[in-house]
Parts: structure tokens; C-alpha cells; sequence
């Protein structure tokens, strides 16, 4: 090397080393964040426990947890956009009550979309919540972000409980409103005047409102917040499902909603053992959790978690399983694994219910 | 009406009237399009054919029929694009044979993508045909086409046939070039050397040329092209899918490029049977079609059809089942169908082979 190489050598370590630095603080930043989303997310499991003990018995859970380093990969916020709406589409179509964002701990440095400000994994837990809201609740509850550019290319989730304005339903979905507390909370349902229940409830906040079969829309009428699994109790209606961060794979067995935790978790990989559906016998569960990984796997996810160090995917599932041998291609994205494998899964679940 | 709205009105009816004409000259051309094409594909039926009473028996096949009309919905150019990326995924993922596009009958007026030229069937028909031939061979296969703009943001098909320039297989897929034909033809198939072929045949053509276990690239070292199916039948390794475009339903029963058809035919609909995946019998078969409907259905493109005037699904396919009964979602998108549905049919589909 001679004198001017080492010179511009030298300058380029700098440089990257500056680079570096800025990373390392950047994914400090959003380790935080995601520590708050956690911690929020605590206190909703609490005030969901409050709600659970008043209700009816729950039925049965299927959550799913996936990669948040899928939408790193993704080579533009359109198309990272996409990615989310189709993973927001197989948790609908199969009726899924919970979808577990995990991050890769470390937090991937310069996490892909949007000058790295935000990790895949809280990309995808926005764009998923957003969409599991009501058309009519979106204004209200998601502020402008610029990684919500791209959300109007997205089908609709097109579920039971995003009801359009002439629509009426037993239940609905709601934000409460400002205002006098004399006589309860004001809920806007997305109907042409606002509704009155009894609660007196901070604004600002999702609630599902039992609306029953009176149709009068004044405040004479006054009704009730219900827990949101009351319609799908009530009426098996689908209603949606709730989000949740991890930051890592343990992150997602650890911090469950349910008091209980999960029976049984299964992991799904074309390294894992194949057996037929038809042949997949599934004790049976209160709540039951399906996790994908990423572009590497769950092996990988096992790896770079030191809560699960020198664990194996066998230690670490009940079930560790290839829904799809005989693939004709190398590799199975995990937008395509949902919908493959959450069908295959179908008819073992109802076996076990 | 005032005479002034009446003025405007007479306008704007003549402004349709123009329009429409330009719109029924573009589907005539369009339809004329895939005349063209629909007689190429005979004539690569009758090629096949010959190759077929040749070779050795050959494996039951599963054709996978498609309303290009989902096309037509698509916002735009790229999106149009992906959905089709995602058709091909499907295709390639659980091994389909044959790909059938069906256009809507009477084409459909101004149909969608890049300014109502091409038909989004005869748009689908391009993409999957480029996906699926292997990348070496696209810049001689395919000129450039303004509807091949967003390609290059599609995933790869990852088939074992798409192999990379340092990869040996016993197979390998080609095209012919021009030159010498004293002794045999010339033909790229993406190594660093081209290899001589002991046929004659015209340039510019595709073909699968056994390379066997011989690394000597040199002319000394005759090869011979061979069926398609023969990697497949040899070594059991997917080799992609055919692409067939139909002007109508009833074209794709019809043109079967198999001289014995279709044995069985079966239609997926939310408003078919349910049956579930375990308790599905498919009696055996050489080559079965399962089709798929565009927004509005397989009952809608029966009704458009007018060779099948009076006909209901029950009369058109042999099975009409529902694949993904309590879906959580009011609809379920072509593309998801596709994957949904052929994890159903995996098991029905070995048991029957």
C-alpha cells in the first residue's frame, strides 16, 4: 500500500467506524422503543386480565409468531408495505386471535426500512395493527407516519367486525371521545352519530361496544363496553386479532397475554419432521401458538438468542414440523408459509377443540 | 333537463360512444392476440406429442387453471406484476405441471394494465412464462416489453431447473442458436461453453438437453435433447411448469394439451361442497385440472361463457369444493386461494397416485 492508499484507507475506517457508532445508537433508540411498546403492551394484558375474569369462558387461541426480519429484506417501503398486508390477510383469513412480531436480538443493525429509525419487527406490528382496525377508527387512532405512505395499495382484511356506516351489527367496534363524563363515555362506532355507554373511560381508547338489536342512536339509549372476545363468544364471529412485540424469540414465549401461557408451541420448518396432516394428532389446548422464521429459519432466531442459548428447535417446540415437504421450489417464503401451513393446521385444530 | 344539461348530456353519451368503439377495436385485437397464441400452443402440442409416444410412461400430472381477469384489478403496472410473481410462487411451490390462463369471454373491454393492449390473461400468460425460463435464457427469449418493466422486483422461482452457471445437472434447459448444422445444433445452456446436441432444429427454440455425468464441454461431446418430463421422470426433480392460454372457460377443457384431457376437473369456490382435506377421495388419474376464479367467482366466468349457456358448476367440474370453510375473511384472494387450496389437494393427490 502506498502513502495515498493508506491515507484513503485510513479515512475510510473513520468512516465506518462513525457509521458504526451512529448504528449502535440508533438501535439503542429502538431497543427503547420496543421496550415501551413492551411495557404498554403489559399494562393492556393487565386490563385485558380485568376483562377476562367478568366474561364468559374463553373459547380456544391460535396465535402465530413471525420474523420481524422478513420485512428487512424487503427492497423498498412499498414493498415491505405489501409484505405486511399479506401476512395481515393469512392472519385474517384464518381466524387468528394473536400475531407476535419478534425482533433479532441483537436489534438487526440499520433495521432495513426507513433510515433504520425503525426495526422491520415494529414496521410490521404498525402496519398490522393498522389494518386490523376499523376504516373508520384508522383517523383517530394511527397519527400520520411516513411508513403508513404506502398503506392505501393494501387489500382489505374484510372482516366481520370493519363494518361499513349502514351496517348494523350487535357489536361494534369503537374510540371513546372527549367530553362531559356525567352520564358515561361518548364512542364513536362508525355510524352516523356517536353512542353513549355507561363507562367512564379515558379518551382516545379502542373499546368494543355491545350495540344489541335497538337501533336508536341517541344518548337514551345507553350501552356497554364489552371485552372484545365477547362477539366471537356470543356469535362465533371473527373479530379480529391483537399484536404483540417481542423482542426476541424467547420474548414471545415469555411474555403471552394469557395468564396460562401457551400449551403447546410448534415451530414450522422444511428441517422439521413430516407428517401428514390428516395424521397430526394435537392434544388438546386453551391456547396454542405457531411460530415462522425468517429468511435463516427459527434455527437461526434460536441462535442469536441468549435467553435460549445451547437450546435446540426440538427444546425449544413441542412440535417442530415440515408442512409442505416436496417443495418444487429451494425455498418457501414465510408469506407463503402462513397460508400453507396455517391450512394444514386447520383440521388437526378442530380435531383437538 | 334545461337545454344546456341536455347539450352536456348529448355530449358525453357521444364521448362513450367513441370510446366504446376504440374499446371494442382493442379487444378485438386482443382477441386476435390470443388466437395467435392459442395456435402456437396447438402447435407446440403436436411437438409435444411426438416427444411423448417416445418417452417412457409418463407421471400423473396436475394442471392449475387461472381467470386472468385478477389481473384487471390490480391498480397498476407493478402491482399487476407482483400478483403475478405470486401465481408463479404457487405453481412452483407444489410442483404444477401446467399453468391455464383463461380470459373472460367476451374479452373484456379496456382490459387494465398498460393501456388496454394486452388482456390481463395474455399479461399473466408473459410473466409466468418468463419466471419460470431459467435466467440465462430470458435475454434470448425474451425481447423486451414495456409490460416487463417491474420483473426485476419479483422473487425467484428458486425451481431446480433454474440452475447457476458453476451448477452441473444431469439436465439442463437451453435454447438453440444459429449456425453450422453439419453436425447437430449448437445450443446455450447457461455454461461457459455452448454444447452440440445431435438434432437438427430450428434456432431460437427451447429445449432440455441430458447433459449426463461427461464435464467435457467441448463439441467432441454430442449430447441430444430430450422431453421436458425427463428430468422429472428420471431423477424426480420438478422441472417448471407449461403455460397455456385460453380465450374462455371452456377453452381450458377443451384444449387440453394431453390427448386423453383432463380426467377429472375440479372447481374450488366458497359456495362448493366441504369436504375436509382427510375425507377427500380423488380417484386415480393421469391428469387432473383444479381451477380457480377471479372476483367474482367460477360460477361468473361460467355465466360469461357462452359455450357453457345454461350450465351450472355442478355440470362443469367434477368436484366443486369449498377449501377453506370459516374463513375469517368476507373474501379470499385468488393468489391466497391458490396456496390454500393446493396444501388441501396435497394429501387427496397422493393418496389417489
Amino acid at each position: 500500500m502506498n502513502p495515498a492508499e493508506a491515507e484513503v484507507a485510513a479515512a475510510r475506517k473513520a468512516q465506518r467506524k462513525k457509521e458504526k457508532s451512529k448504528k449502535r445508537k440508533d438501535s439503542a433508540a429502538t431497543a427503547e422503543e420496543g421496550a415501551i411498546h413492551e411495557k404498554k403492551q403489559k399494562q393492556r394484558k393487565e386490563e385485558d386480565e380485568g376483562e377476562e375474569q367478568a366474561g364468559p369462558k374463553r373459547k380456544p387461541t391460535v396465535s402465530i409468531a413471525v420474523a420481524g426480519s422478513i420485512i428487512d429484506n424487503a427492497q423498498s417501503l412499498e414493498l415491505a408495505t405489501l409484505l405486511a398486508g399479506q401476512i395481515a390477510r393469512a392472519a385474517t383469513v384464518f381466524r387468528i386471535d394473536e400475531v407476535i412480531v419478534f425482533d433479532s436480538s441483537p436489534v438487526v443493525e440499520n433495521g432495513g426500512v426507513g433510515d433504520g429509525e425503525e426495526s422491520g419487527a415494529m414496521f410490521l406490528v404498525r402496519i398490522l395493527e393498522y389494518l386490523e382496525t376499523p376504516q373508520y377508527l384508522r383517523r383517530r387512532l394511527f397519527p400520520m407516519h411516513k411508513n403508513l405512505k404506502f398503506v392505501g395499495l393494501l387489500p382489505p382484511l374484510d372482516a366481520p367486525h370493519h363494518l361499513r356506516k349502514h351496517e348494523w351489527s350487535v357489536f361494534r367496534e369503537g374510540v371513546t371521545l372527549e367530553g362531559d363524563r356525567s352520564k358515561g363515555t361518548l364512542v364513536d362506532v362508525g355510524l352516523s352519530k356517536n353512542v353513549l355507554v355507561e363507562q367512564i373511560l379515558e379518551p382516545g381508547k379502542r373499546v368494543t361496544v355491545a350495540m344489541g338489536t335497538n337501533r336508536d342512536l341517541t344518548t337514551a339509549c345507553v350501552r356497554k363496553v364489552v371485552s372484545p372476545s365477547t362477539s366471537t363468544e356470543e356469535m362465533g364471529s371473527y373479530w379480529g386479532y391483537k399484536v404483540r412485540y417481542a423482542s426476541n424469540l424467547s420474548g414471545v414465549f415469555k411474555n403471552s397475554p394469557f395468564e396460562e401461557g401457551y400449551d403447546h408451541i410448534i415451530g414450522t420448518s422444511e428441517h422439521g419432521e413430516t407428517i401428514s396432516s390428516s395424521e397430526l394428532t394435537l392434544p388438546s389446548f386453551r391456547h396454542l401458538l405457531i411460530a415462522f422464521g425468517g429468511l435463516a429459519g427459527l434455527e437461526e432466531s434460536i441462535e442469536e438468542d441468549t435467553n435460549l442459548k445451547g437450546k435446540r428447535a426440538n427444546d425449544v417446540f413441542t412440535y417442530y414440523l415440515n408442512t409442505c415437504p416436496n417443495q418444487g421450489s429451494r425455498t418457501i417464503r414465510t408469506e407463503e408459509a402462513l397460508l400453507i401451513s396455517l391450512q394444514y393446521f386447520q383440521e388437526p385444530i378442530r380435531r383437538a377443540g
